[in-house]
């Protein structure tokens, strides 16, 4: 499986969250603690809005992420109030940047941990449901990209958690057609630039692992002597697939079947529903 | 576009073909002289079958042949009585391992040069016509493996040049639905590992260039003193997008809208007619 | 032989210059006019100060330029006031991220076109005269990294100009030591982050092009339609190894045996004289 | 570190040890049970001899063993009646194939799994110990390649096992002239195509895990009804990191502080005693 990261606050480097904390994403492309494999050693990207409302920026390259010089060299000059980063461990799809996550549409980011059961069986009958108009965009061979490219059929950029609700209604469905069990394994960081949507769900009702960040004021509190905690803005969250360290009270785990959103103001956390487009 | 060349006869070691002549396949990679682009460094391959019936292996890269340190060392350690190797220039699919030829399916192997026109309006549509059984098996995002994937459709492991006119046919005919003019330039190189088959075709009939060597048997008496040619079989044959010397007599260009087949005993050349399935 | 840019001006996206002149770096990789190769396909690599005076950033990779997506992201969405970028022909040494130029040392940035010759029968000569406490930090096994660590060695951080010169100083006379005639052929760009100096010179005195573009001031008056003149600030220069566009008037060849230095308010130019260290 | 393998004996295909055994190396490369890291993920090589005494072939690439589909091609049609091949865990020199093992001279090939500590410091005066006539043929930056020239400077062709005692004596010798404790750990395997040579030592006694596998007629009498048993010549030896599979009996431990020559007939163990040159 994947390890991801989403990031949406005050404007910081990259590094500070991919390389500064005790067990950052890049330490977790070695030594993950939570995943089903410790090594997410097949590629890796990380998507990043700028300040001036831009489309996203996306890197994505084959080789871990532990040994990668240029995505040292960027996490150590690119600050963004918004980022995706992902590390990936290939369940057999083929290790190429059209396989690595964020995948990116239009002004959204999607990243994926998971994985659709027996995808070579429906993968057919998912890839006829996307739009055709959308057909000729999808570049790679992995379930997580058709996922996303399902979920912007249903309408993500409308309204983006019934889009998902919808797409893994669909795949439910088509795999209980091929008499599929469980078909669906996933936590789902997506953005459009303005907001963060973090999906957490499983056909078992056994989910990967997904945490949020506490709030900032919270922490503040919590870590008085903490600067970190003192220079970000009130909003900024994180949400991660482990956590990034071991911080007593820092890292709440998102239930069992939710989403939550994460933008300006307050967040959100409600269940989530698979259900037929 | 691309070049390839293809090989049947006695067994020998590939650096024979891909480096020594005066203008090889890797000096084309750098130095092509007939092709539309001079440059075709997007990633390469070479398929070869072994002397004992295996499927054939294949070995892909996506950087230049001209500096593949990989390739130089295979070229000079393995033997083969039949290869089919090629170097890329993307027309705009991306640069990866799945989208360089050769491709491969169960015994076959199969390489292209030059372009279906407007290949993302469609792409669908030709997807869709590929056996659902075969679909899992395509990885890349290239027009060459979706015409290889409908030739296996129509029946490529059967009566081959039957399945490539009808592939053709059914390309002409979806692009004819969408006004598309003109739409296929192709040479292509396939082979069983039994025998190999060449088609050079276009819709607009003027097809990329394609050449076949000349009889061993007149080799040997045009140039009595080459040692190559006393060496290797009579029945051995080069098929090449262009010429790997200035040899004189050395040469012949497969005529356009044909096709042939290599095989022990005497080769074929025959008109090629697009048909619908 | 490579190919490469200085920029050093009002900050701009590297976009402006990699990909979107008529004959930008990026397409030289494919098509050079005025190299040795048409193709520069050996990997490339940019380096950018911010504006915040950190140490530049590097951005290296093995493949072509022509078809790196992470560098065609990176260059859509960072701006920098000052940077380097370069294109690679290798000359024979290893296609490896610490062949590819800007090599960087401290705040210092280094790119080279030409070669010195027959390099490995002096490359233990000049190696043994690199500064010890530099010695661990050459990582590649290019002339032109040895060639920046002889000039970090000689003074570069104090006095570049005669830190280069008695660079080439140095190599000329171990070369003459082993019979070696007209040893060094280079074109050089430098930069600490405040000021660029660019080198041509050969030891036959018949040296690559390089090129600096005319003021501002002065391309204005010419061109008084040109938005790009009209935003970029008076003291903009770009120095190039080929022009990146026809536009006369634009481009000036750097003299014969010269060096220049670009810096905030007025530029030099200067006679080039190699000198024993 | 690294692991790695040496095997002599009957030609088998590669895939009969890279990829078949139950804890084959390729597995070994994300899940390695002996090893200071599980995971050996920075490049990988394997270098082989054909039958008809050329020089060797050597094949290495940058990414993980367990992904590359090159390897898993090559693996399955590639037979060798001597080969060596070898994973990577980089102690922080650059991920590049002139980084990765086997290393070749002429005919020998060189594989290790150690370090030298505080290389950083020595490198140069090591480097400088290297024949001149040897020197510009070191084309990498790890401490491997040079305890390799070293070697060859030391006469590895005429006695390998004098030559390596004395490339580890002078790496001592020069450590000790710096401070430097316990500064080599090593196992080596070594070959010139007729006989292997493997070494295991370290300065502080405590040295990496060696194997080498039990004699064939001690495992046909252990094990009747393994078909390979059957099938391999009475001389072929193994030689690993860490044992293939679990199999009482197969495996025995190279003592510290040994080597041990594998050729035609009687096979050797011996002490290991560095000696300054």
């Amino acid at each position: 499986m994947c390890r991801w990261l989403a990031y949406s606050g005050s404007p910081i480097l990259l590094e500070e969250l991919l390389y500064k904390p005790a067990h950052s994403l890049i330490d977790q492309s070695m030594h993950s603690r939570l995943g089903v494999e410790t090594t997410n050693g097949d590629g890796f990207g990380v998507g990043w809005y700028g300040s001036e409302g831009l489309a996203p920026a996306v890197f994505r390259e084959v080789g871990p992420a532990w040994s990668d010089r240029n995505l040292r060299e960027m996490a150590g000059h690119v600050a963004s109030p918004l980022f995706l980063a992902h590390i990936r461990a290939s369940t057999g799809t083929a290790v190429q940047q059209t396989n690595c996550h964020p995948f990116r549409h239009g002004s959204w980011l999607w990243v994926h941990n998971g994985a659709i059961r027996d995808f070579s069986q429906i993968k057919r009958e998912l890839v006829l449901a996307v739009d055709p108009s959308l057909y000729p965009a999808m570049e790679g061979s992995t379930d997580s990209e058709v996922m996303f490219f399902l979920a912007l059929t249903f309408g993500l950029d409308g309204d983006p958690h019934a889009a998902v609700e919808q797409m893994v209604g669909f795949v439910e469905a088509a795999a209980a057609g091929h008499g599929i069990a469980n078909p669906l394994q996933m936590t789902i960081g997506a953005s459009n630039g303005s907001a963060v949507w973090a999906f957490r769900y499983s056909s078992e009702g056994r989910s990967r692992s997904l945490f949020y960040s506490t709030k900032m004021q919270t922490m503040r509190q919590l870590y008085p002597d903490n600067p970190v905690f003192q220079t970000v803005s009130e909003d900024t969250r994180l949400i991660v697939s482990e956590p990034l360290g071991d911080l007593p009270g820092a890292w709440n785990e998102v239930p069992e079947s939710s989403y939550g959103v994460v933008h300006q103001g307050d967040d959100e956390l409600h269940p989530f529903r698979p259900r037929l487009p």
